[in-house]
């Protein structure tokens, strides 16, 4: 099937249609992406972005089911997107926690999807952001993006979502690690899961406090959940819907989209002009240029611009 | 004096005109370098090039010194080209037995000039080729460049040069060393310096050995020489000259010519496009797209396309 009538199914909600999609996306070189892209692009924008990140152990993957089900309850569909950014494979260690994710398999108003980081840098893969596009494309009204967090990967997800919530767990020294991992600026919103355990109010405490040291104008809330029997949930989605409703009516939404907009067409393009760099060889526009320049025709300036403009194509 | 102006001199062999567009080209960059070599380039390619290249304290110089005496005399006119790679600074080392150079100071038809390595991996400066350039444009008969034949210069040196002579002296393994470096590759012709010493026909039959392992069609003659009493430099420039007519006879001269405009074409070329790309951010123009991403009026691969096209000017 082309890629155009495969998107025509995904817009009609075709669920198989929207997982081949998503293979063509991960499996595709970028140049395959384009014509994806081009042609989801305009039905995206409607999505609210939620990144979850933090270490492993904190319960993100139990996390992430309690807000599916918050979620569900309030009417609204939800996609996940699980990228593990330690694994070279898919479809791992990060849903490992499958059992709780299989209570929404059912469900057609949830979509889960494993991505494999074929990271750089540990970081998130490349076709993370377009992969959010298909989910946003595809029509839900929430798309999360969930990560373990290392690496670089809190500071992408918060720069592809709209609204990052870092998670910790008591005890784990957590507050202060994600502070020097720079955390504290990216989180919209904190939640400290596992709170039935001891040290969950220090750990709150010592959150705010570090945050209080340095923060924008928005105050990242600090929620306290325990994912396992949904308490709290409902605190932490409504605290996301509160980051949302701040993102809109101070405009910074659309300035966050903007500067997505821009990372975004900035790495395409410098993705683009560095495996151009990595190919260049010039083939046979080198061999006649130089010829000229060897007959003294032209100068190797002006063959060199020759052959940037040729290579262009 | 505009650049027009100074090559007009220069081609009408001024030689203070012809310092002030070394100069230029040393100090410049490469964006100042284009109007140069464009008014030069045509004037290019009458120059007999001769590397000179090999381990401090051959003799290197003094080698250097006594072929411009034998050429001198032999009615051609002489321009030498020291390029230290090991000195981030010029005037230098290289040419510190300027004693020697000294003799030649007040022939107009001898011209020497000293160049600092901006070096790029113990290489030559990327300068070196375009000041090849100018002397050759200047009208010399042969054109020198000596290095110190450390890390990448040797090689550099042979890409550039139609004759790349390879210096040793007795008793120093040089031989081995030169084998184990790959410079029995890009030597032209060995020059065994300082003969007198003990040691020296062994050297030689070193060479001669190792060089019969594997070679292709021209097989490096191997010249014994005493520069500092001139012993031998008849032979060793006969030599030389041998090797232009064979290069001539076979059409390898313009073979090379044509690899030399090449490579230094794509030089050229990936340093504009690795300039581009470091300064890369795309200014205004990553700005106005973006928006028109963020409005979805346009996907993020065409305006990655734009911006690469954009920034192309």
């Amino acid at each position: 099937m082309d890629n155009r009538e495969l998107v025509e199914r995904l817009l009609a909600g075709e669920r198989r249609a929207l997982a081949r999609v998503l293979t063509r996306v991960e499996d595709g070189s970028e140049d395959k992406l384009r014509e994806i892209v081009a042609l989801l692009h305009p039905h995206t924008g409607k999505a609210h972005l939620v990144g979850i990140t933090g270490s492993p152990g904190v319960g993100k993957s139990t996390l992430t089911s309690a807000l599916i089900a918050e979620w569900r309850a309030r009417g609204r569909t939800v996609a996940v997107l699980a990228v593990d950014p330690s694994s070279p494979f898919s479809g791992g260690a990060l849903l490992g926690d499958r059992v709780r994710m299989q209570d929404h398999v059912m469900d057609p108003g949830v979509y889960v999807r494993s991505m494999a980081s074929r990271g750089h840098l540990g970081g998130l893969s490349w076709a993370t952001p377009q992969a959010l596009l298909v989910l946003d494309a595809a029509g839900f009204d929430v798309v999360i993006v969930e990560t373990v967090g290392v690496g670089q990967a809190e500071v992408e997800i918060a720069s592809m979502a709209d609204t990052t919530i870092v998670a910790l767990a008591p005890g784990m020294g957590d507050a202060i690690q994600a502070a020097k991992a720079g955390i504290l600026e990216v989180a919209d919103v904190f939640c400290v899961n596992k709170a039935d355990r001891d040290g969950a109010d220090r750990t709150a405490r010592e959150l705010r406090d570090m945050q209080q040291l340095g923060h924008g104008d928005w105050l990242a809330p600090i929620r306290k959940t325990v994912a396992a029997t949904g308490q709290g949930i409902a605190e932490l989605a409504d605290a996301v819907q509160e980051h949302l409703a701040w993102l809109d009516a101070t405009g910074v939404r659309d300035l966050r989209r903007l500067e997505r907009a821009k990372s975004q067409v900035r790495e395409i393009a410098l993705g683009s002009i560095r495996r151009r760099f990595a190919e260049f060889e010039g083939g046979d526009l080198v061999d006649e240029l130089s010829q000229r320049v060897a007959a003294r025709e032209l100068d190797p300036y002006a063959a060199a611009d020759k052959l940037i403009s040729g290579i262009q194509g």
